[in-house]
């Protein structure tokens, strides 16, 4: 059985007589599911006896001028896919419940590791990622929480916050899920038009691209790897995109400082089609 | 039985099997402990079937030139009196135990209720406070919290960060505790010479002074209050004390601008005597 909560009382009250000998896991989202999201509850489904999905568009972490009013809102027909795939509880807190004071003048801030690839152009963005979920593990106090690899930055974030904040919760990230054509699913995808839906994989095979160059042992060097950046780049605004950033970095996001024996790279990058700002990385093991 | 632990993952698997059917309290403390202390203990006692103790002089809320090094650690003496007054769990990490990474990238951050005030003289000071009580709540998962109304500010910032943050505690204010002359207890009492613990007292009293006379009505307007706080500061200093600040708020902290009715009003003091910086404090209900 799946069961909305709307108040952060009745969750905690749903969940206290389950801590003693149950695991709790806890996906958060923004709602508006996709395959994505569904592979998500799955994979938090294998890792503990009780799944929390919690559908929260969290204002928090919007900029001025981006799609917050826009976001798409389906909590009816989100609800039916969490049913099928048999998440136990769903929390949709109202913003009010989540910000009884807005802004909340406590932050929650990730340091350096928020401020570069995303950080750049969305230089808020993580202070309310920070926030919303110190939130959610407060009021879930989940044994596991689920994040998505597609947005990998966050994830690194959060894993940091929960090194740094002392939070007793195990993190796992779920693999990106493609659509048949190889474009990471997003709720942003919506944003594409016909013609732009149709060259969006394009970014995909880009990433891939550079992925091989990188395996085939190329970047030798700071200034090979950011040729290969740049003619990637140059590839893919050649595509119709208008890149953000392209980077590869450590794993952990910090700079390459090292380019022989063994590396674990992540390429990301983010790219405007049209009106869709799109997400993708791919990590890369040398 | 008092058990002391240094590791985090140890105190958590003590707890784990109590959280079911006890109530745990935490109280934090930099030990050091007097009388005060025992006494926010004993209250922890009065709400909670287990007393957890955390021992930590935490750097992060020290400021470049305060007095981290010379702060008194005194952790023998200290466990005996938690033996004495039956509390059940110490925790004594040291600071590579709590912060494996120093200064952690993360950062809780109180906005402006932490730049007045003490804010004002230690601009990073509530900083390392809003880390260190973030983490020892979500290491000790606590049900109630203790803090000493001496660090009025402090507990006010926890109010805060409860509420924000949305962590699971009831947070409880123990009283001012004061030696026979009406000096507060302080760890820091131990840096006056005998001539200045003997004029120490005079801070509590002029404080006393102020709160007679805003309860007999005399605080009619903002130029009014202005002139009995620059009263109180002026009699502090000609007895040896160099104020830091005086101010007189609402109990939340917010500046005060209804001066007819009934009033919920705090004077908050920080004074300089000798090498020791005095906090003292005084609800005033009108």
């Amino acid at each position: 059985m799946t069961t909305t909560y709307n108040s952060i009382k009745s969750l905690r009250e749903a969940l206290k007589p389950l801590r003693a000998d149950k695991k709790i896991a806890l996906v958060p989202t923004m709602g508006n599911l996709h395959q994505g999201h569904i592979s998500l509850v799955k994979l938090a489904k294998q890792h503990a006896d009780i799944v929390v999905v919690s559908i929260f568009v969290n204002p928090t972490q919007f900029g001025v001028g981006e799609d917050l009013d826009s976001y798409p809102r389906t909590l009816e027909a989100d609800t039916e896919k969490l049913i099928e795939v048999e998440a136990d509880y769903i929390f949709a807190p109202t913003v009010d419940e989540m910000y009884p004071i807005m802004p909340p003048p406590t932050q929650v801030l990730a340091g350096s590791i928020s401020q570069m690839l995303c950080g750049k152009s969305r230089p808020t963005h993580f202070d309310g990622v920070g926030i919303v979920v110190t939130k959610l593990f407060n009021i879930v106090q989940p044994d596991v929480a689920i994040f998505g690899k597609k947005d990998y930055q966050q994830l690194a974030i959060i894993k940091q916050l929960v090194r740094d904040l002392s939070f007793d919760i195990q993190l796992i990230g779920g693999p990106i899920v493609r659509a048949e054509d190889g474009l990471a699913l997003s709720s942003r995808n919506q944003y594409l038009t016909e013609t732009e839906r149709a060259a969006a994989p394009e970014l995909h095979k880009a990433v891939q691209d550079l992925a091989v160059k990188l395996q085939s042992g190329r970047a030798t060097s700071e200034t090979a790897l950011q040729s290969l950046i740049e003619e990637s780049i140059t590839a893919i605004n050649a595509k119709g995109f208008k890149v953000d950033y392209l980077e590869v970095r450590n794993q952990d996001l910090t700079p390459i400082t090292e380019f022989a024996g063994k590396q674990s790279w992540v390429i990301a990058v983010a790219a405007w089609l049209g009106k869709a700002r799109l997400l993708d990385n791919q990590e890369v093991d040398i």
